[in-house]
């Protein structure tokens, strides 16, 4: 029995790159039926209509895809302190920043793949007007009925280099419980994949490891829905309007996750899932390992996963020079 | 801001009362779809496909319907020991049993409302066999294609004489938050119904006012299946097998689960619900407060409550004597 | 054994009058998730995505909500002079007028309900353009995310004073099956409610006796979507959009149909449905009968149904003066 | 404009040769969720919960899977003695059988494909008795709860070598609509694919080149469940239950069909599928036509359709000998 430590709160928002940044947002806010929280310089704040922060998602002009940033909340502000001690003794925390539009200050680090990463209490809770109130008092904002509809930010999936330095780093530093693994073979245990989950949602961040040796790639974010004929719907909308579609509806061995991947005009990846009624409620969860052969027999009805699904992320290598 | 105690993991078991062991046991068994987990004397142990512990319902036979206990798991050995401190402090703490099949000791207390409550650490993780092993490693056990179908245990509901006193010796004594609440009005703010959060599940326990003015009384136990389709069709299972629908399919404005209300042969009231995507994962989330004339719209798409959802309790007081 | 004429192709069109032509245009277009086909003088024609004929809606300006008239497509220009034939010989067929908008000559005749109803063969199937095409060969034209997404015009439900009379004129002239039907009681039955299939889907039109006594009255229209869970979300959306909701989601006892009630804003009833997998395909299906002792049972799953289902029509006496 | 036969009630039933006819009996019982209506010699008759017939699949015992005949009723004694004179003229009409439990008199023949058909009229309504009647007097007989839990037999697809002679046979001597087709390309269009409707459900046969250049051979039969949750569902259940998943789940380009193919242990391909709230009721619809590049795309979502759909069939040539 290992103590767990659970000074996070959930993952809290996305910085993506794109270099189209009025069609990704367009893709956002017409596709994916989300809106606008802000607009400043070359970036533009989004957010789901049940999200309760000002934005889970930054889009920021850039000449390539990727993610300049994600964010965690923290629990408690004792929380971020303790995890800003650990973080600072670790070696790789940076220092504190002045916070953006919708939260305050928050401390920065780079993960050992080299993602900035930043960590922060204070939040504005997103407060809804005239337009936009929902019906029900205990939802963000009203139910946009435009596109797919997503209901929440669920959760971020990083491609690293070094898959086992990540998760030491993350599981001493962060905290949480590492949920599922991927390793590659029950002698050696080297992991290939990681998912962490840090309140009862069975992950908020998963990691995988970067088929090209690449540091600090994206592979996916994730909003979620409120059921699995939603993403079915979702899959027909993206046909109809013209976006990629690479792989999916289907139901992942790995966390059950009943997923959609499509690429947004700027070329990230995005997922749409619903998890159904799967939670983990137990403070001791242990660990599911797979193997690299387990794998082999695809996602849980058997769909071969699709080779790109491994191989691309954001940026890729010919976009850097 | 004030600082949450997080000590609780979620509900763990309750124990049902039935005056019909053997066809409460056949209901939850055919049409719930669940596994009986082990037979004791008087009483049946039973849990659902993917509840992780050995058990989450007990019946046992008893004149009338009704609770006998429920019980907590603690989030971990010191956990667990902070609760019993406070618990001893509070007075209404009353000492360690051994445990029971499938759990080390627990330390029992009666809340303000007179109800028998348990909370433990130690317990026996389900461990599948031959003929119940899921295709899929992350699931406790096989999809029972049977009935219903319910996944796992999701909330408990009791009636209290005295709501404010047992929110306060809640809050203060387990922890979590008060997600939701309806009081009488804004000036009084005099609690009728609370809603408890102790991990991310937007609540575990609720406790509403008894009509009767009465203690110790149970409302209903609530289990969880993956969507609202599941919902739909437990109903037209319930109507194939004779099982008395109290109310439901229907959205609840409260907390937006999607319920159905039965009651099982044995008189108790059961509840079979989905969530959506709805997770609280906000750490400071601030309360709902819905007020008594808010309440008179019935629930989310306009429903009138059923009269018997505010009256009916078990025991019944013409069965106690 | 008795032999059916199978001379009607389906349930056309519906022109609906409205007291608030731009609200109610609105509602259509924003909320049902509807196209506009066409708008000439007073009246707006519009059709749902999958709709394959130029309209199957048409809004007249009008003081009071009702219907002015509604559809029948003819299987073929034979089967179309064969009940023209019919009609004439009955003495209510009334005469050819030019067609309208979207559909060549129709034959009009006043059914003994006083409900002006036209017959046609000649039509305009539609044809979608650049922006409304669908990726699926198959679709009339694109999903609209937007809105509830219905797909199409499932059937019709008048109020008729004699609803004896409506059933065997329509039977002996327009041909079709009974499907379903409620009588009074087993001795008499005499007919409350009728259901007419012409197709292989139970029901393209209803019948039901006028509480008032009176003739000529409107109780809705329906507009099917894919599934029970859009029925559902069509609640939402309608409870976010200020939509009053009559009754429902609940499932019909009589044709299971998954019903959803609103009133759009120029007062008449519209209903959002789900059918699920069921079709009659046999030919001679023998009609099912509901005493009115049976139907107090409630709908499918016990929801009492709400006074207003049986009493509201359009137009309402006060507003005909 | 071309008048079209509408003699056809709907496809019947379909006789599965099995070499495992007990493994194959248990898997569309208690997998399928399907009931057992008579058994007799080497067979074992069988229905879906609302199959309103005595049985839709019959399976008999043999030394290698395939089908045996299949059935279609037709529309009245007077449709079937046009199509028994239209088949005699053709000179494939073989001659009347005495008919089979649970249906009268059949005329049978060969198609050009070389598979024995019957078509009758008469028939026997199911009855159900008191431990399966349904709550709901318009469903054949009681939601088993067990599986799967199809409701209907939906659609059968046959390979021929010609499809072209069997398209022409079949519009000409059965009637119907050929509603979607598969062309090499639009100069030759020469069919590879057919899929002909006879009521108002989009297709009740479709038939197939067969890759192999044989006749007599058959690709799968399919029943209807209720949504395309139940879809999903049903792939957990062949998961959970060892049953070989061949593709799906999965939306079809073609008749927008929602699929899961797996095989039953004697080894016919066996759907399980979903149809959302298509209907084709224009009496004139026009047929959609796919090229083989088109179908290059794919299904619906993008899915590569598997190689084996397009060489398996029941029974393989290594089986005849």
């Amino acid at each position: 029995m290992k103590n767990h430590l659970w000074d996070l709160a959930h993952i809290a928002h996305v910085e993506l790159f794109t270099p189209k940044l009025e069609a990704s947002t367009r893709f956002f806010v017409d596709v994916m039926g989300m809106y606008i929280s802000a607009v400043k310089g070359d970036s533009v704040y989004l957010r789901a209509y049940d999200d309760y922060e000002h934005h889970t998602l930054k889009l920021t002009a850039h000449k390539h895809a990727g993610m300049k940033h994600f964010a965690w909340r923290a629990k408690s502000p004792e929380a971020l302190q303790r995890r800003v001690a650990a973080l600072q003794k670790s070696g790789y925390g940076m220092g504190w920043n002045d916070g953006d539009i919708g939260h305050g200050p928050a401390y920065e680090y780079h993960s050992p793949s080299g993602h900035l990463t930043e960590i922060y209490f204070e939040t504005e809770k997103y407060k809804s007007g005239a337009s936009d109130t929902s019906a029900l008092k205990n939802t963000a904002s009203k139910f946009p009925a435009r596109g797919i509809n997503v209901r929440r930010i669920d959760h971020l999936n990083l491609f690293a280099k070094d898959v086992r330095a990540f998760r030491d780093f993350q599981l001493e530093n962060l905290g949480g419980i590492l949920t599922e693994t991927i390793v590659d073979n029950l002698e050696d245990l080297n992991p290939k994949a990681v998912w962490f989950m840090v309140n009862s949602k069975s992950y908020d961040l998963a990691v995988t490891e970067d088929y090209l040796g690449m540091n600090d790639r994206f592979h996916h974010v994730t909003y979620a829905v409120n059921s699995r004929e939603e993403v079915l719907i979702a899959a027909d909308i993206c046909l109809e309007n013209g976006i990629f579609i690479e792989t999916g509806p289907h139901k992942h061995t790995i966390q059950q996750t009943f997923f959609l991947y499509v690429y947004e005009p700027g070329g990230n990846r995005i997922e749409i899932a619903n998890t159904t009624a799967r939670l983990i409620v137990d403070p001791d969860y242990e660990t599911v390992v797979w193997t690299l052969e387990e794998r082999k027999k695809g996602q849980a009805w058997g769909l071969a996963t699709v080779p790109s699904f491994h191989t691309k992320g954001t940026p890729m290598p010919e976009e850097l020079d």
